[in-house]
């Protein structure tokens, strides 16, 4: 099972972590970090480095591809060679999803026209322009695509992948290998159940991805 | 805010990557991957690199101290310059933390000794041989180490340390900002919680961290 997580600079790396560290967990997964050009791939901030072993003309046929967001993300949009290769590559994906902002560049390779799809809660906007119908659903599946909301959403994306790909006591054991038994300590991860100044706030300072 | 994340060959990513992107969120947060030797540090099954920027020596005093683990953690738990380093920085953080097997590191250091501290579910024994007493809490905080449990839980113990540090509206702020409202397809991320199968399966397999 061949499994192609994109990288480019600017990323959020828990876009693309929390999916990995699930998939990784599949048995028999072989994970490709790909990005234009091999290379350490640096974070929003700067602080962290990915590294991307393959360029995307090594992995051209995953059969699980994984776009993660970022501010990088919206950058690429306009970039055709990437573009192409998303498009390519989803001919003969088993499962095509994407995580946070990591769907804007779905839209914009012509993958969500007309359909449902989510991404970060600030940038529904962004996501309707491709074409795609925004939802505030954290996990949205239609057909092979699933798309995540905003960031750490991507760990329950790939719970969800793999139990639709290897069943469900694969992804339950899965999580308990991760001991994903969530308690935040508080309850403001949307912007439906976020006190109100804490939305405005993070409008205002709007240090997403 | 300097904030240092351990980092190691076979280190678990999202046990790192988790509290990181939290963290790096704090105003005037300066995160430093850190390691032995800086460069390229493989995760367990090899698939994914983060990339250490200094050395041990390069950053002798942070703030905040995050140790994760991994099968890495467990070889680094005899090694010296790296206990040595933890317990030099530990005499002045304002908060050591660690995250699942990480743990055996700060005890490996002599500072738990006689405390409660959490790690992953299947370390237990392992945490206790270093003499701290082991508890399923999911993120356990003793004046200024706080230790998490299982890989994911190092993004509840970050969110716990952020409204410490800065306040709760910070953390909720933050918890918005990387939308973190979990909903995971199953409730299997403890042990307590988990199908026994499911438990038996996971201890079967132990590919845990």
């Amino acid at each position: 099972m061949e499994i192609a997580i994109l990288l480019f600079d600017r990323l959020t790396a828990l876009d693309a972590v929390g999916p990995y560290e699930v998939l990784s967990r599949l048995p028999g997964a072989q994970v490709r970090f790909v990005a234009g050009e091999p290379g350490p791939m640096r974070t929003e901030n700067g602080f962290l480095a990915l590294t991307a072993d393959a360029s995307l003309d090594e992995v051209p046929s995953p059969e699980i591809l994984v776009v993660p967001g970022g501010f990088g993300a919206r950058e690429l949009m306009g970039h055709e060679p990437t573009l192409d290769w998303i498009r390519s590559a989803h001919e003969t994906t088993k499962w095509t999803t994407s995580v946070c902002t990591g769907s804007l560049l779905l839209g914009a390779a012509g993958l969500l026209d007309g359909l449902s799809a989510s991404t970060h809660w600030l940038a529904h906007d962004e996501l309707a322009a491709t074409g795609a119908r925004p939802t505030h659903e954290r996990v949205v599946r239609v057909g092979k695509i699933i798309t995540a909301a905003g960031v750490s959403s991507g760990i329950d994306m790939a719970l969800t992948l793999v139990a639709l790909e290897a069943g469900d006591d694969v992804s339950q054991a899965i999580q308990l290998g991760i001991e994903y038994d969530p308690q935040p300590p508080f309850d403001s991860g949307s912007p439906q159940k976020a006190p109100e100044h804490i939305v405005d706030l993070v409008r205002r300072v709007a240090s997403f991805s």
